[in-house]
């Protein structure tokens, strides 16, 4: 079944995401900003490590209103543009569609529920090396795989039909039945290196070679794992060893923090840090290394 | 009483201290290394805030072998070298001689007295702002005071003649009772605003004038008061406040670790972190800001 499915946000998850789905045929309605003109014109190219492709027009808009109402809306704009974005999606939201969230961070989907309350909404946490190389083109370096969950436990159903269509596109996608889950999972990786990267002014390769860098990510990822327990979430040990394997498996990558940094852009400071931090300490656990993390961040921050 | 002194290591406290105690009319004999010739030829000159004043003809030796034996034997190289330094002195010791250590760190008194068990030894903690701006002449920026207390419970009587000797000289001088209520309170300037200048590229005045860094700054000063107490040692909890408000009135300043890293010399990291983690690890107490700024100091060190 060919779906309606829109795009809000074509960075480089949004980008990559959206253009596999349009190559698998479904029909993607892509939301753009500064790049509309020029992808218009010469529409979208994907350098991928799975396979280059490109889509020669895609369907562009640059204001929401002018898009059809869709069956799966895919949020993939960073989380701190959310309370201008949310309420703007209402012309596009059938009583039926699915609103996934492609994003960082805490509370996006306690957010949107409260403007949305009845719609189903899903939460996706990308493992993946991707970014906006130019315009209209995107560099998909390393990795792809998505993990899917439901905010509803009624949504169980849902889910498995939003994984199929993604796992039809091509795209590794697994399914987990606890959001929370996800989103802690994710963080084991997102708190040390988005931060770190920007503080030592590297990429996640040093981090990876050095030892005292090493043994700080590993400090941080068990103190990720500790402030999950404490809030009732648990991650096997062994998950820590993974996601080092895995950085030293990577590419050299600047995660999107690094990015932002660089670009003098604001950070998701509060996104990836500052919320996840209070929320474990009002589970009674204090993320000293995040907190720490997150002091030095704010600090390069207020020198742009 | 005119005293023959040792100063070995004429850098910024070394260079001012002993020119002090030379200005008041001790024979002052200064260990120089790559200064030699210059100082031997010119002099030495310090810009002090208290009033500039110099030594037109030091008493100068580039070999320990040289000196005389003396009254007191100032040691003020940076505690890496102890290794090399301690081994040297035996010829400039007399059984009465004093050893003053101006260093920062734990267990140098320790090492030292591994060599020369029946000497006499003090530690010198030094608040002061003061450092080489070029051969012979030293700039002393701000404060001055120093701290002396004996390693031995015996020395008492001998520490309150070591300190009139300061005294007389026209330098502040506070005897305490306990060595290692000094270096702990010491330790809570030196942790977070040796590594902090460095991690953050900056210098103290920015520590406290973001909110975030003094946050941090504050936290961790607070773990040296709570890694002080897990070994035996209470430091009052207005300490911190002192130490934060000595910060602002300061001039913008250049703590010695971020000097020794802007020129690319090894940093004290063992020194000022490594050791006193450790020590507070084996009395049941983590580190963890400490810690993690360790981390980062290696990791910028590993980058020379």
């Amino acid at each position: 079944m060919v779906l309606d499915i829109a795009i809000i946000g074509t960075g480089g998850i949004g980008g990559y995401y959206g253009a596999r789905l349009a190559h698998a045929g479904h029909r993607v309605h892509f939301l753009l900003n500064s790049e509309y003109e020029y992808v218009k014109q010469h529409g979208l190219i994907v350098d991928s490590h799975y396979g280059d492709f490109s889509l020669e027009k895609p369907l562009v808009y640059n204001n929401i209103n002018d898009m059809p109402a869709c069956d799966l809306v895919c949020v993939a704009v960073k989380a701190t543009a959310n309370p201008q974005i949310f309420p703007q999606l209402a012309p596009i939201l059938k009583p039926e569609t699915d609103i996934l969230l492609l994003q960082n961070g805490f509370g996006n989907e306690q957010r949107l529920e409260k403007l949305y309350p009845k719609q189903h909404i899903f939460g996706g946490l990308c493992f993946i090396c991707t970014f906006r190389e130019g315009p209209g083109r995107i560099r998909h370096a390393f990795y792809g795989k998505i993990t899917l969950a439901a905010y509803k436990a009624d949504d169980v159903e849902r889910l498995h039909q939003l994984a199929l269509v993604f796992r039809e596109a091509g795209i590794e996608t697994i399914e987990i039945p606890d959001l929370m889950l996800a989103r802690w999972k994710k963080l084991v990786w997102n708190m040390p290196y988005n931060g770190l990267t920007v503080v030592m002014n590297c990429q996640t390769d040093l981090l990876v070679k050095e030892q005292s860098m090493l043994d700080l990510t590993r400090a941080m990822m068990e103190e990720v794992l500790a402030a999950a327990k404490a809030c009732g979430v648990t991650i096997a040990d062994k998950f820590v060893d993974e996601m080092i394997q895995s950085t030293i498996d990577m590419v050299p990558y600047d995660p999107s923090m690094r990015l932002d940094y660089l670009a003098k852009r604001p950070m998701e400071i509060d996104i990836i840090y500052g919320n996840v931090i209070e929320y474990a300490k009002e589970h009674g656990y204090d993320m000293k290394y995040a907190k720490m993390l997150k002091w030095q961040l704010e600090c390069l921050q207020s020198q742009y």
